[in-house]
């Protein structure tokens, strides 16, 4: 085994390389804290389901991604996340989608797996479950920032589904970017871990897409496109989540190892190059510690730490980005 | 490319020996007025995502199964029914869940496939979509059959969530069957085509399980799950949903196929002896027109036709049935 290892996303996408300092400050100090918060609990021997939670529930809790606090809106100008987690050697899972209220999605999807003989529940019947167990609600106005208000009006205006969500918004002093290419995708966060046992836990979770149609579910809560765990890998997909539903992109990276005997990269490189270019980010841990995190969208918020010291943080193609 | 096939079927789960006729012989029936319909739609080359869709409309109007007017009920004693559809060639693919209202939710999963920028639209987005584009809509009470409300109470009396459809309810001169044992599983129906030029396409529709907490979604709805089609086959499965989800059932048959180079019939087996025993069953047709039927449970309701005048009807393993 090779040692604990810790990859995550704070989405991927069309992110101009002309995102402004503040916009881009903010995002890049999360991934950081993020990272040790998930590093140090790693260390402290937490098991990566444990890991993985508490990095997306830090995730969700902030308001420049798109999850948790940062949801975008639906068409009716209403918050419908969802989250995933997956426990590699047991494969077991929950997922939640349709939640306007809950804090943090994660840890309701963790509570659909571990009290309920279900894997997913969704809409009114997951919102009554999370009062059941006493999870933190909000009023559903808490995530209804003004920026994803702006963001909604915007994409209305285009006539668009989604809108990348790092893009400047109006009223700001920078030049209004001007419209996106109309497949231009927003974020999700997810987190992926390993120890040194090599054992695995993939995490995500997601406000969706801006303006998307009422009930819509993307791939995040969807075992084995948005999110996989197995024990050869574990797996946070992002972007397009039709794209990556077609593709189940985090069930392919792991049945590439176990069926073709590829190593995580090649595997995660595979997955990546037959998925419609713009589309589709990952971040992925194997069994032995091995890390891999591409996208081929322009850029994917991302950082990844392992046992042995390495640490990176990045948005776009490394070089580029160093 | 080896002709025509259809595969289809009524549910996997503990389908005792000693079925009764008269809930036998009406299933039996169906059955065989699917698989012509089916048969029939392909001889006049009818796209195999029109048959699939034709014959899950058929077992969907059929109170005998659970999907579309037979489902069961949730533990609030209400329906929420859930379809996929997907299409082989394109990797297209549309889904529903939560639905109350809708008459055929297969052709609601089509929809959302065809007229939407979505994969999957859920609950309340998914019935107003339904009452948008003017699919048949009925009263909630439509679906809620005087057995599946004996069921739900037997269940709850039995604390179970699941039970097994096909066991005689109470009120009926057969002696009650002892409990079932509490992982006893229901039906879900399904069907999977492919044409002389090797197009495929698979569907799926269940009421998914009784005495489900509301909001609960199973394996049907779940692309790679439940339901899956690629240019290798086409696959719908059945039985518990939340085995089907962690073992991505649908992807994997075909993703052996894909990544190992195994024959349609070896991907199935494999994919079925590595789900714990009594929990699955899956039907499916390759491009090249082979047919698997294949099931861990006591039984499966089946039946399947090729070009070639091979069919079969069955509900037990075959040495048995006969």
């Amino acid at each position: 085994m090779g040692g604990w290892a810790i990859a995550l996303h704070g989405g991927a996408g069309d992110i101009p390389l002309t995102l402004p300092p503040e916009r881009r400050a903010p995002r890049e100090a999360t991934l950081r804290r993020c990272l040790d918060l998930g590093a140090a609990a790693l260390r402290a021997r937490r098991p990566p389901l444990d890991v993985v939670e508490l990095v997306v529930r830090e995730l969700e809790n902030c308001p420049h991604f798109n999850a948790g606090r940062g949801s975008v809106l639906t068409a009716d100008g209403t918050v419908e996340m969802e989250a995933c987690i997956m426990d590699g050697n047991t494969k077991k899972c929950g997922a939640v989608s349709g939640l306007s209220t809950v804090v943090n999605p994660v840890s309701l999807a963790r509570l659909v797996m571990e009290r309920t003989p279900h894997i997913y529940l969704a809409f009114d019947g997951a919102e009554a479950f999370a009062r059941e167990q006493g999870v933190e609600i909000v009023d559903a106005s808490h995530f209804i920032t003004p920026e994803n208000i702006e963001r909604l009006k915007q994409a209305k205006e285009a006539n668009r589904v989604q809108i990348d969500y790092t893009q400047p918004i109006k009223g700001q002093q920078h030049q209004e970017a001007p419209c996106i290419k109309g497949d231009s995708q927003i974020g999700t966060v997810g987190c992926v871990a390993v120890d040194g046992d090599g054992n695995l836990a993939a995490a995500t979770s997601t406000g969706g897409l801006v303006n998307k149609m009422v009930g819509r579910i993307g791939d995040t809560p969807i075992i084995g496109a948005g999110t996989y765990a197995n024990p050869f890998c574990a797996v946070s997909a992002t972007g397009k989540g039709e794209y990556i539903i077609r593709a189940t992109v985090a069930r392919d990276v792991a049945a590439l190892m176990e069926y073709k005997g590829l190593s995580l990269k090649e595997a995660a490189a595979h997955v990546i190059e037959n998925v419609p270019k713009g589309n589709v980010g990952l971040v992925a841990v194997s069994s032995e510690g091995e890390v891999a995190m591409l996208f081929n969208t322009t850029g994917m918020f991302r950082a990844c730490a392992t046992e042995d010291g390495y640490e990176e943080i990045g948005i776009w193609p490394s070089r580029v980005d160093g």
